[in-house]
């Protein structure tokens, strides 16, 4: 593909990515071995960074995964022995209350139509875990961070686990209100596909080692202490992907030195023209409608009929959009807001989609 | 590091394998959505790839993991309700083994010493599942094609799981006699870490859907039938790491294009000439004394108190040994013998071995 990748992840690589892939050949980053000081060396740079970057306080773990897709597995095996509440709407929400199912345990839901976010953070019998989805990549809908607040007062007992696999490092979560958080690096990162990031406090290992110390499977390798005992010396279980953990400290690094401040503002600067182009439109429209739950890193147009002839036209100018997700993919189209995505881009976006003759 | 890895993984790059980094980066690979077409077409080219390659029969499917070591998890979950035995002779064998405990199976045993191979295959309970480690990488140990194959007839009803992490591609199984096989890309196939590959037949998706059917778990995402019916599509289950599965179908293309032949006749050559210069030595020697038991792609010298001096004296040389693995770290040296080292390789190593004074 020659252009811009919009599709929210596999996204955009971030500007410095390929760079950071020639400089990892050189230093014979893809054979080194993940015994090493020098793996050792990296993997602590990435942690430190992240924890630099998004404000995380030293309290909290940083594990590495193969995918967000595995951190639900592991949440529910380490961190619920019975049920956990998942606040669902959208198709991503929904996988994560399905694997809770498969791994039988007996999840209950508070669910919403696509497209809208929660009026109440009620929850109707007591849980050991409340799941929560800052923002579903299938819809563009995004939680506000007074929502994610409000359940730790209400509900002290439980672990407060939040999936911001779309929208980091965008946001700004307080780690007081929340027990784990994790992401993947192919989407706000701008990093090959294949690595995930997990977030945890004491609380969440505590509870692993309580379900083990009853006898209870939590897993094996990545089992939440398994994976914190190898993380306390820079290390993992396994042989994990080593380009992957190295190109992820490069880049933060990178986000560091443009500030945080800096990404967050631009973020918001490109979705505010996006957003005000599509409520413009004569053909297209935002998919989210209620403002409170537009998301600012996963754009949704309502594209309708006009789908396939909007996809050519913007491919016409290197604009690849990312199709509609599952049952929507005819009917719209979805803009990643990432740091890989410059202004400039942003910008000639946003002129494509108001000359859109259609 | 300059110079050639000979640590069993990570280890040394195929030759072939930067090209194919910068030509992915060239083509937009890391960026490219796991649900498009071009995906589909590459996922599909490094399965039949393996398949020529390995000679795996048509009616087995290919499916990838994170790690070698997730299928050992993924193994236990979906091929065993109560219990595996395992052979164990070394370190990796061993955690296969933990992993079973770990899962809450009742896992029994046959052990013999590091350096050792098995006398005798008798297992004297009934068992669901045995599990075979091809090739222990911490020892260099390697069990023979007879022995893997006496299995079959004398436990028709168990499931015969086979470990070739660090022998795939040399050796040349046969598939009528097991069920299962894996390996991980890091070690024979040169490329960067962070891929597992799962070879399995239908008698192991039928297993985990006789589990399923039971009422029990066998995982979530990457469960058995989640994995094949994915593959059927030439899809995965979860965002995988999209680069990897790219560079294993070129890299299995180029072997293919080098011959299987030409690879396991190399093999042989090296690991030759590289026993007959430890056995010569006057002051180290092969670790595996039973010639039976000597693995062709990972060579083990007992190096005892010669072994700070001798790394010293092969790094002079640009040759990087992999140290002893667990309790054997400084007393072993290791070496692999992977098709990307080439012969010319072996040769200096094996005349620097020769020269070296202690």
């Amino acid at each position: 593909m020659k252009g811009i990748n919009f599709t929210p992840g596999p996204s955009q690589l971030y500007f410095t990515a390929e760079d950071h892939i020639r400089q990892a050949l050189r230093e014979g980053i893809p054979s080194l071995s993940h015994r090493t000081k020098t793996f050792e060396k990296f993997y602590q740079q990435s942690v430190d960074g992240l924890k630099e970057l998004l404000g995380i306080p030293d309290s909290f773990f940083v594990v590495f995964t193969s995918s967000a897709t595995e951190v639900w597995e592991r949440i529910i095996q380490n961190l619920v022995e019975e049920n956990s509440h998942h606040f669902v709407n959208g198709a991503f929400s929904t996988k994560f209350f399905e694997i809770a199912q498969q791994l039988n345990r007996k999840p209950t839901i508070t669910s919403v139509k696509e497209g809208s976010g929660f009026s109440s953070s009620k929850i109707e019998s007591p849980t050991e875990l409340i799941a929560l989805t800052h923002n579903e990549t299938s819809t563009g809908v995004s939680l506000s961070m007074d929502f994610i607040n409000s359940f730790r007062d209400q509900y002290p007992d439980a672990l407060i686990t939040v999936d911001a696999v779309s929208s980091l490092p965008y946001p700004q979560f307080d780690f007081s209100k929340i027990d784990s958080l994790y992401f993947s690096v192919q989407k706000g990162f701008g990093l090959p596909a294949g690595l995930g990031v997990w977030i945890v406090n004491d609380r969440c290992v505590a509870k692993a080692e309580s379900l083990l110390s009853k006898g209870l499977s939590i897993g094996s390798y990545h089992s939440l202490p398994s994976l914190v005992s190898f993380a306390k010396k820079d290390q993992t279980p396994e042989t994990p992907n080593v380009l992957g953990i190295y190109l992820l400290a490069q880049v933060v690094e990178d986000m560091l030195r443009r500030g945080i401040t800096t990404i967050r503002r631009e973020t918001e600067y490109k979705s505010a023209i996006l957003y005000q182009a599509l409520e413009q439109h004569h053909a297209i429209k935002p998919f989210v409608q209620e403002k409170e739950y537009q998301s600012k890193t996963v754009i949704v147009a309502q594209t309708g009929s006009q789908t396939e002839s909007l996809v050519s036209f913007l491919q016409a100018k290197g604009l690849y959009p990312g199709d509609g997700y599952g049952k929507f993919k005819t009917e719209h189209l979805r803009f990643a807001n990432f740091p890989a995505h410059s202004k400039e881009t942003f910008e000639l976006l946003v002129d494509t989609l108001t000359a859109f003759p259609a």
